[in-house]
């Protein structure tokens, strides 16, 4: 269609990206050649970086360049406390909370028989191996609050109360900052089947 | 913050692009490096070749890794004709109207003297030396229809008349497929005051 076929092929391929449409590409693609190239440059270089050097943890399965990443190698973690979660996403949420300092373990997605993800695919075995090599005393189960995250800390505290591993979830209720009418009618039902004592002081 | 700086640097460098913050370059980032490590890797590519190739076409000035831009090199198009535009996102919207057959020129942006943005900043003596060694019959002027564009407009009307070169400025009026009701008041009384007579075969 176009007037260029570097710029059209740079459209072409910025499609991939979730949520960039053609109409955004071509925004996105003009912005860095008439704006800012040598931000795009920089981009190209980190983009071609990252995708040569960073791969997994061999412990905890984050993205990592290295072979054993900063969180596992940090001496200051509490080494005896595991969270597992589904993605690196997932890690970054609970880190910028700094209420979190133990170990994690990314098991890159959930359990969904629909899509023929088993234990297998996920890699259960794997996860089994590690937590049994290692003393944890406990496991948070931080997977999602979906009806397949929920599955998949169901089959989780299975597998390792098997294994003698004390396992827990992390607590359902209402969002902090939000109105009642809002709330979908499960999470309300959990809020209040969970309520908890006001501590009050007299 | 992160597990790993390579990440981190490819999440800080995507966010210069325009509407990224930082979680949806937290998004795109991992969507990279654990979804499509092939097609990353050809953005990559992608982007570092236009940064370093893609210039501007001799004549038009349009975006091109050519001299002169394949539109500009069309046997097929009137070379009589100029269509003036603001950028080259501008060239693209007209293609694909395959309505228009004649040459291009990309000013780059409008005149906004509040942004010190004036006819010398803007090139306009370029301009006016590309299309008086043309012999264009007719300009089009193309800019936006924001005041800058209308001024834009009227200066470079004035410019092609004093070099006796006739000029004309793109129809205002009502968009097709809206409702009148949600139209502003200044394209509606454009629409009234320019309407135009039914053409009915009795």
């Amino acid at each position: 269609m176009g007037f260029s076929p570097l710029v059209d092929e740079l459209i072409q391929n910025l499609q991939f990206l979730p949520g960039v449409g053609p109409k955004s590409a071509q925004r996105l693609a003009f912005n860095m050649l008439q704006r800012n190239r040598a931000a795009a440059q920089k981009l190209a270089t980190s983009i071609a970086l990252a995708v040569e050097q960073v791969g997994k943890c061999t412990r905890c399965q984050i993205l990592s360049e290295l072979k054993i990443c900063d969180i596992c190698n940090n001496p200051q973690r509490h080494k005896q406390l595991l969270c597992v979660v589904e993605t690196a996403a997932d890690v970054l949420a609970i880190e910028q909370t700094a209420s979190y300092r133990g170990l994690y373990y990314v098991l890159g997605g959930h359990l969904s028989p629909i899509d023929g993800i088993g234990p297998k695919e996920l890699g259960l075995e794997q996860f089994t191996q590690y937590v049994q090599a290692q003393a944890f005393t406990e496991v948070i189960l931080a997977t999602g609050t979906t009806v397949e995250g929920e599955t998949t800390a169901y089959y989780l505290a299975n597998l390792l109360n098997k294994s003698q591993i004390s396992s827990s979830r992390i607590a359902h209720g209402a969002p902090l900052g939000g109105e009642l009418e809002y709330l979908d009618a499960g999470t309300l039902t959990k809020a209040i089947s969970l309520r908890a004592k006001l501590e009050v002081s007299s």
